[in-house]
């Protein structure tokens, strides 16, 4: 099938956007020589908390989610942490630093008069405050979150939001996300997409591949550039 | 809510009957240094690999979400694996070691009349060769694969096989798992049920509890014979 033309942009936010890695550092300073494992395992029970949440149809907002997974990550890691630590990190979940390459892009994308719109986990609170910090006020035409139907990603529900809020048919929507499995689900849903693979991981084993893949945002730039002109 | 009578008992089949690690010696004596590694990610992929596929509605047999996460675990760890490897690892799947206390329970649990079932992710064909394998053929009233429902635990499609195979309320029917995510989904779902902690390992952060909880099998023994009497 020949590539569609590109008619709107969505981004995931965690992974993608926002370094979801950058709580380490608080971490770190909180719990000394076990930030690393407590950011990554905080991470990996955040997402398989999601899915089981959507498959058992016991959804909560993804703030909630996120601090049970850190609940548990700080539970199985051994460290002792009281309810300051949990709550400084929580915030610091606020105040994840964009990738350094991003606002520049979305504000070149903008420019180009890209529709833009974040289709995330997060719940409309999070999206808000963490694009507000990351200075990407007034960037997106749309701000989605899965919260509003109450399923997380992979399902069609959630994917779903960026057509019905763009008007356009999803393969002629990018869908860009750094995390494989988002980028496999965004795949089988109908997307355009594009894998920013941001730590040489090799590709999911889903049977279905991005469009197209890169390592930075400013990748995702240039591929929109050849895209919109067919 | 006072326990329920235990009228049935229906078991997770990976990680609860058979051990998903006993691929390690063989996957260590393949790719010296990286046996752990491998087997450790390979489980990690093929839980989020049903995840997936159930979350987007893309079903495939386990069988085959088996075999693309083994693909994916050796090439994330940069292991150089041939066809004959991942078919020698996918043989050994099918001949896993049953946790040593295993057999003897579940012989006792027969004897003592209770109605027990296996209910896995595994296809028909792998719980059938899994069991003869460990000597548990004639054991189970029923095997039962939710490749009949297409959809991966922790849907209610697929725990909704044991109550429809027992013709029993899953309040009545003891879950048996070591998953912590599969106990929690058996939980929601309304069965009592009982997680098998080997590996001590804090309770997920889900909101629901095992109505018990032990470090293996013959505890699940004392459990069903205190509660088969009241």
């Amino acid at each position: 099938m020949p590539q569609s033309p590109i008619r709107a942009i969505a981004f995931d936010a965690f992974g993608t956007l926002f370094d979801v890695f950058s709580v380490t550092a608080l971490a770190e300073r909180l719990f000394p020589g076990q930030g690393d494992a407590v950011s990554r395992l905080w991470r990996l029970k955040q997402i398989e908390y999601s899915f089981l949440r959507t498959l058992s149809k016991r959804y909560e907002p993804f703030d909630a989610v996120t601090e049970s997974a850190l609940h548990f990550a700080l539970s199985a890691l051994g460290v002792s942490a009281g309810q300051a630590q949990i709550d400084l990190l929580m915030a610091q979940y606020d105040r994840l630093t964009p990738f350094p390459e991003n606002l520049a892009v979305l504000q070149a994308l903008k420019a180009d008069g890209v529709p833009m719109a974040i289709l995330s986990n997060g719940t409309p609170r999070m999206l808000e405050v963490c694009t507000r910090h990351a200075g990407m006020s007034g960037v997106f035409d749309h701000l989605l979150s899965v919260d509003t139907v109450g399923q997380y990603k992979t399902t069609e529900a959630a994917y779903q939001l960026a057509p019905d809020a763009f008007g356009v048919p999803a393969r002629e929507i990018l869908f860009v996300s750094s995390n494989g499995w988002d980028a496999a689900g965004a795949g089988w849903f109908g997307f355009t997409t594009f894998w920013i693979n941001r730590s040489a991981q090799p590709p999911e084993a889903l049977g279905v591949a991005p469009a197209a893949t890169g390592t930075q945002l400013t990748d995702v730039l240039d591929f929109v550039r050849r895209h919109r002109q067919h």
